[in-house]
């Protein structure tokens, strides 16, 4: 495993208020890890409303299954995330585990099962020995205060090399509120090591279906626009929630409410920070690689193509390698099996055109090229020359490190 | 560039005997390679006929669309294939080196520019210097005979390691036939160095249209069921020729003619064969990586599957590590977005039984597994328990030399 930090972590952490109506706390329940927190919990005051998303894998762990349940209800009191086991693939050992710390989170918070909210990342496969919860989970609940929100991005940390925090303030009617957004993942998965998890707070007051459907409209261009390695975890989660604590703040009921103009801007400022995070540190990455792509038939279009650059281990390899290797980005837009004509395509790196309508750019200056490929981040832009689709993927590069980070880690 | 040979290479490679009307010449025209043969010219009897399938790429080479032009018309009199420059993506100049190359071979072989088929094969965008071919046309054809197979097998080869080649002889009613196959691609692509080319040559008397629908229902599990990286080509070409010559052949106008039989078998044997080493080659592969999934709701949904384990980094890294990693497995099965329930799926990896209905398997004997992960040829089952939907997919592990041919080559 990776100790040394990413070297695209960002440079700039922001503080993250506290937040009205959260407490946090984290705990050493050594579920794999020594010498370091491995458990989150988080208090919510009554009244909290909660949504979330999950992986579209069709073989998604315990836990995904039981928040999923419970998010209809769109109440929330408690969260529990664990590091170093994922409880995925564990059968009904595993579904034993979720009701057993679910209880143990509701006794010490004082709440329904079903208002607790849980998360497991690590090891998939192997039973999680969810009674070590047990020795924590009080002193947890009653040390939990205010703030904290970098010990709790800390805590759910697995292969990450740095903590992923992200904040915004804005305004609904007069009211300030603020939104807190914790994340780990270093990898869309590593399922032995990694997963993404990412969990919003804020003390605005928003009814669970308008919370749905606003992480439903910026997840598509945040974290659905990411990736590492094109694998997708069991066990991914992105969850909000909303205490409604902020001093007079206006109770929003409806996804139309233009009071929510600020927030949506915020929510989705805070989401993509976190996102970016997340591809600032995938396993082994040297290199932040954006990939735009314009004038696809359609923005899906767009997207499929985007991805499946950003998913080519022979486009990564080559930014790896600060190759500007437009022959296999061409290849990557030929195999997505979208709309595309070889004669009008063009292709940037760093701004500089090197292949225009079906052959190489005569004029391009290799030097200058050469240069812009040794930066730490790299913007490929490919114009198709069809219609307007146009969409944006981060990834980052392919490494000897990724390899080893997955491949040595018995050893 | 790796220089070893794959330590996957098979130890039994087959001596290919002579074809009746097929007659072969390899040439060094300096395309990039130094001292080493790069162009392969094959000239066919008049009378033989033609068949080819190609990349599924939306951005094909020129050679591709020169040959998917002329193949309707079903008759063939030469083949020239280089090596070393891919003629893709390169516009203008690409369709005349094509013209160029065609008339030229045309000229030597004495028969129609349609008649005459093109492959190129190496890096991407840089413009093929036919002009050289016009040094060595002449006497290649002059120098061309019968046999040769394995010559021309090397001359093609690209990061390939070894020379693919294969052989059957079968009966078509009371006449032994038989089929040569040479190949070569190391990845199902790397733009800048590799590709899957394949050619075919039989002295039987099969007319075209027979020959296209037999390519079809061989290639769906030889050539398509292998991956290396899941990048596809801009060149992907697999062609048969037949020259009707064999002793006292009867001639096969109808696929659903009985004397076929054996040749379908004989056919399939040897794109298997071929296909296979293509996974033995796989750039930096260290294991041969089976992937069979059973029990799926159709073939189709199988397919899926079982490409999408062959293709996902976590997997191909874990196979690298020697490690049974069947949680990435799961994982795999969940992402391909196919019918898939987790408490129903068993995995085994080299017979052993490491996962059943939704759990490790408790019985499982480690030290048992951790042998068969060492071998050299690694076959993973997964049972999906819904339907009776069953594949094969055949890859290769993912290591950091992979991650060095093709980020390192430019140093």
């Amino acid at each position: 495993m990776s100790t040394a930090v990413s070297p695209l972590a960002p440079t700039n952490v922001p503080e993250l208020p506290p937040i009205a109506g959260v407490r946090l706390a984290t705990g050493a329940a050594g579920i794999k890890y020594k010498d370091r927190t491995d458990v989150l919990l988080a208090l919510f005051d009554e009244g909290t409303t909660a949504a979330g998303v999950f992986t579209r894998s069709k073989c998604p762990s315990a836990p995904v299954e039981w928040c999923r349940a419970q998010v209809k209800r769109g109440r929330a009191r408690a969260l529990v995330v664990n590091s170093g086991n994922a409880n995925a693939f564990t059968g009904k050992n595993g579904r034993d585990a979720v009701n057993f710390t679910a209880r143990l989170a509701a006794k010490a918070a004082d709440c329904k099962a079903q208002d607790v909210f849980l998360a497991s990342t690590g090891v998939i496969g192997e039973p999680l020995p969810a009674e070590r919860f047990d020795g924590v989970m009080e002193s947890m609940a009653r040390m939990a205060q205010a703030g904290r929100f970098m010990e709790a991005a800390r805590a759910i940390m697995t292969t990450d090399t740095f903590p992923k925090v992200a904040t915004a303030r804005v305004k609904i009617g007069k009211t300030t509120v603020t939104i807190n957004g914790i994340a780990k993942g270093a990898g869309m998965i590593a399922p032995d090591m990694a997963t993404m998890l990412s969990y919003v707070f804020t003390d605005a007051a928003i009814a669970a279906p308008v919370l749905r459907l606003l992480l439903a409209e910026s997840v598509a261009d945040t974290f659905n626009a990411v990736t590492v390695d094109g694998d997708t975890s069991t066990s991914d989660t992105l969850m909000i929630f909303a205490t409604g604590k902020a001093k007079g703040v206006p109770s929003i009921v409806r996804s139309s409410d233009p009071r929510l103009k600020n927030f949506r801007k915020g929510l989705h400022a805070v989401l993509a920070s976190l996102a970016e995070q997340v591809a600032r540190d995938g396993e082994g990455a040297r290199k932040l690689f954006e990939v735009v792509v314009e004038g696809a038939k359609t923005k899906q279009s767009a997207r499929r193509i985007a991805m499946s650059i950003a998913n080519s281990p022979l486009v990564k390899t080559a930014i790896a390698g600060e190759d500007a290797n437009w022959g296999r980005v061409v290849m990557a837009v030929g195999k997505a099996g979208e709309p595309a004509d070889r004669d009008k395509l063009s292709i940037w790196f760093g701004g500089i055109r090197v292949a225009h309508k079906g052959a190489r750019d005569p004029n391009y200056d290799e030097a200058a090229v050469s240069e812009t490929m040794k930066k730490p981040e790299i913007k490929l832009r490919v114009a198709l020359g069809l219609g307007k689709g146009w969409d944006r993927v981060l990834t980052c590069d392919l490494t000897k490190e990724y390899v080893a980070i997955n491949g040595d880690y018995r050893s």
